[in-house]
């Protein structure tokens, strides 16, 4: 059985979860406590030298780190990576948006208000990822007014992937109401089956 | 024939071109002028709302964006994307390690050394750049001293996606004279037939 290291509360690893659920992958969650310094351990480290969660360990005590790939590897062969060529580089495309582009804008103003409780010396750098965030999520508004998932036309993994620190936006300071085709999109995401929420 | 839209002296276009290479694969490179705004124009903006670069731009005309996207579509099928599931996993692992951890320290302290000419203003900005780095560096290391190559045992595009900032990782200010197991991999990175070097 899968092991999984991590928070539910943050979005790279409630990523996970939403997949693990959706395709009904039987798993152990080991809650990890990050602002407790617990990925610094010596035992965290041997998992990821990079210190982060989330982390999957596979039967065989392999390990895996980073929140995308461990979403291709569970989701290759189902319905949630398309078996098109051209389909699967468009999912990483916006999978490496999400890290580049999105998470360090959305996730990072979302960490410091709602896991830091916005300490005053860290405001100046909050408003400062306002704007890369909403430029962000103008990129998505763009794709999602002419379609209903970000690739082809179905669910996938690259829809998993920017959900999770999209529908808690707000928690950065980003107000969805100006984005009405992100808005169906969460909805849409909600309503599939096996549905998971952030907050059990 | 493939389009690629670029410019060589950034690492995220030069990996695209380094992989043609390795791969003979042709293509029309056109140069794009960061700093003259070129990702910025309203055509431009058709290709890619995210106004970066690279852009791939297939016979059919479509687009695909995101340099470690472009990597994984172009190698599918080819030595330098393993056929197994979970190095395949791998080599995700370490190119979105790349784009999160690498890049956004590195890429970032040679772009305002390099590009930018080191303005005073963002000096602090390029000196808090180094420890991040630095962390990176470590991390590649200590996979390197075991292993020839980041993913299983040969050249992959993890090693192409990672070579293409870290080989110049001293024009953001990183001396890798501590780093002697990255500096033996650079020089079989560069051995490698059909090398295409930065600077052509």
């Amino acid at each position: 059985m899968y092991k999984v290291y991590g928070d539910l509360q943050s979005g790279n690893c409630y990523k996970i979860k939403l997949l693990m659920s959706y395709l009904e992958i039987e798993h152990e969650w080991l809650h990890v406590d990050i602002l407790a310094g617990e990925t610094h351990s010596d035992e965290f480290k041997k998992m990821n030298p990079n210190t982060r969660i989330p982390v999957l360990v596979l039967n065989d005590g392999s390990t895996l780190t980073e929140s995308n790939a461990i979403l291709n590897f569970l989701a290759a062969g189902t319905e949630f990576l398309p078996a098109d060529h051209f389909l699967r580089a468009q999912v990483l495309q916006w999978q490496f948006f999400e890290q580049y582009s999105h998470e360090p804008y959305i996730a990072t103003a979302r960490y410091i208000n709602k896991y830091l409780g916005m300490p005053i010396e860290r405001r100046a750098e909050f408003d400062e990822k306002q704007a890369g965030g909403h430029k962000a999520l103008a990129v998505m508004e763009q794709r999602l007014t002419k379609a209903d998932f970000l690739v082809g036309d179905a669910l996938t993994i690259a829809d998993i992937s920017l959900y999770a620190y999209t529908h808690v936006a707000h928690e950065g300071g980003f107000d969805l109401g100006s984005y009405a085709a992100i808005e169906r999109w969460i909805r849409r995401i909600e309503q599939h089956s096996n549905y998971f929420a952030m907050n059990g």
